[in-house]
């Protein structure tokens, strides 16, 4: 008889996005006349820069053509780009990683669900609350979860790590010694970071506990402060103990067009459940051989295409197009009187819901009275009630007026 | 202290294709001045065709455009791709698939993979041997596999079901019942087919046993006889229990491209472990929407282009140009006085090898003898033994040619 994998009946159900569809939905049916402004939604809206249209149109042309043609590529992504991503992305930070520790794949939610392919089923698991929620539902299908309890909304198996105002959304050691690690900053969903001292001080306890960390770094491209580390391999030990993944969805807007990549080093170890130690980076290149088959050439082509110089100056026109949105949110809402976190090294602003509201309340007040989306921060966890995501991915002019219709909000 | 996934210390490193690559270079470098042809590897060489390229070109500049700009797209496909699978693939044939049972991704050797995640660990797994590795390989990945045995060169929970010349390549009902019941028709590497009643067999086998059958259809594009199904929803009472697996690599030249389909059926039902029913198409969708972001755009509307009349037209010219080869090779071998399967309905020619030849001896002689690659059948499993594989995906010219030498072979 054929079994299902009984993990998946662990699953909570996300009704996040489909009930924030429906209230936005009926709302606008009720009054078809108002103009709602959407800032919930964590996707790009500019469209991809001249340079890597021009890489994309060779590329196909060079498909059409019998002495140019390609089929199967490596499945670990083409050297011409793990060669730029190795240059510019690591060797420009001072940070040597090789192109064979470099695994291209066609988006960080895949390999971020993916990697826990390679680890083991018994592992503890660890996520700051509130967080992005691929890593808990992987690790619910995983059977690394346990059950979910109804009166805690969490899982009994899982650490959660809270990440709020009361401490600078710095996430702290865990009573219990986790296995498995989940940061990701500059943060989704509060749009905060981690300086270079607080991510060394994870490293090393990483180190000392043998644990791993799973360091997703989607919004890099965000980065403008100073001391926040544009990649975990500026932290010494780093290699020892952490995954990188990264993406260019938001660094270049490749959300419809889906390029990413995942840093597994070799110096990277894990366990038998008898001591012995593994590489980490053969376990990812099998898997990943196995599994996948590489990522299309013209999108390889196209991420390519970032790391020229017009490439450069192009996506960061776009980076710096959202950056100034974050800044009107963000300076609008402190106008406005309200709490707000993030919106300086990511394109995120979280801010804290008046005193006497949950975040649903303030969703339905938002829509209702400024007819405005955002996102309830109970739906990222636990520890995201009483908070509430904007994102800065929208127009300019629509986030200019979302911000004044709040601000003269009653 | 963080664990690996100790089944992966299971797997066998694939030495095949390193193994050939490097007895072919080392002749090369021995014999610089003659001229080696290569009818080993499962890869296209004819170029995209004209219809794709244009719809390509198309969705890149509408990336590029405010307006038409497209972010993230549905996990599960377009419903412009999923429509056209629909219609063109299964309801022109009399089948009745819906485009929320067609789950697009970026390769059906992915979704092979993959689609383990949602299956039981204690599910017994059949392949017929020999096989496309994969179906294998993951499955030792996941935990189904347990131990290799060196002697037999088999895994010890795993069943092997030999598709021979002696059984007529039809694989026959195993002593043991498996849950899982990996099929691939029209085969790789035999190159041969089953008939409508033959898999009706298999169908009828699953629903009597409540197993699942997983399909490979990748090389249904190649089918020229009559009676060879193109789906195996042809045959009564297969959405019941079959998933299948389809791809657009060998279809349109895709290799290089990247994308596939899996069609779920809601009728199809797995049980718990106590023998509540449940629905893998939901399974599947949680899957899916959860550790995958959906296809590139502008490979979704290449897939899409397939289906124009022009596509159609063009697409079956280049499958047309292998079949062609096909019929070369194995028509040239049997004037050799080869026996030889296959090159009918698949791009695959499947030779016994002379007497008292292992499969790698008959690889070195012709290697060394007339300079010509294929890929030794034990590569793909123990029944693979004492058989030879050729493809047709070389140039019409390189084919005569080879096949001119192998005649002429002492």
């Amino acid at each position: 008889m054929i079994n299902i994998n009984e993990n998946f009946l662990n699953l909570q159900d996300s009704y996040l996005f489909s009930t924030i569809a429906k209230k936005v939905s009926e709302f606008q049916k009720n009054n078809p006349n108002k103009k709602i402004i959407k800032l919930g939604i964590g996707d790009v809206t500019r469209p991809i820069v001249p340079e890597v249209l021009k890489a994309m149109h060779k590329a196909i042309d060079e498909l059409g053509n019998i002495e140019t043609f390609r089929g199967y590529g490596p499945e670990q992504g083409y050297d011409f780009l793990k060669n730029k991503i190795s240059e510019f992305d690591y060797a420009k930070r001072g940070v040597t990683i090789s192109p064979d520790e470099i695994f291209v794949s066609d988006g960080a939610k895949c390999d971020c669900g993916n990697i826990g392919d390679i680890l083991g089923e018994d592992n503890i698991v660890a996520i700051t609350d509130p967080v992005y929620p691929v890593y808990l539902d992987t690790n619910v299908m995983a059977g690394r979860s346990g059950k979910y309890n109804n009166k805690t909304g969490k899982y009994e198996n899982i650490i959660y790590i809270p990440a709020t105002a009361e401490n600078n959304f710095i996430p702290e050691f865990p009573n219990k010694v986790p296995d498995m690690i989940y940061l990701c900053f500059p943060n989704n969903p509060t749009g905060t970071t981690l300086s270079k001292s607080e991510l060394k001080k994870w490293v090393d306890y990483a180190k000392e506990n043998k644990a791993l960390i799973l360091f997703d770094s989607a919004y890099e491209a965000f980065i403008s402060d100073e001391d926040v580390p544009h990649t975990i391999y500026e932290i010494d030990g780093a290699k020892e103990v952490a995954i990188e993944f990264r993406s260019f969805s938001k660094t270049a807007g490749f959300t419809g067009v889906r390029c990413a990549y995942t840093v597994v080093p070799k110096e990277l170890i894990a366990y038998t459940k008898s001591g012995e130690k593994i590489e980490l980076n053969s376990l990812w290149n099998r898997r990943h051989g196995t599994k996948f088959n590489g990522v299309s050439y013209p999108v390889q082509r196209a991420a390519e295409a970032i790391y020229s110089d017009e490439g450069q100056r192009q996506i960061k026109e776009n980076i710096m197009y959202y950056m100034n949105n974050a800044k009107i949110i963000k300076e609008g809402l402190q106008d406005a009187g309200f709490t707000v976190y993030g919106g300086v090294n990511a394109p995120y602003i979280w801010l804290k819901v008046p005193e006497g509201l949950t975040s649903w309340e303030f969703f339905d007040k938002l829509l209702n009275e400024v007819n405005v989306v955002g996102t309830p921060g109970v739906g990222f966890g636990p520890s995201g009630e009483g908070y509430f995501r904007l994102t800065a991915f929208g127009t300019k002019e629509n986030t200019i007026e979302a911000i004044e219709r709040i601000k003269n909000m009653n």
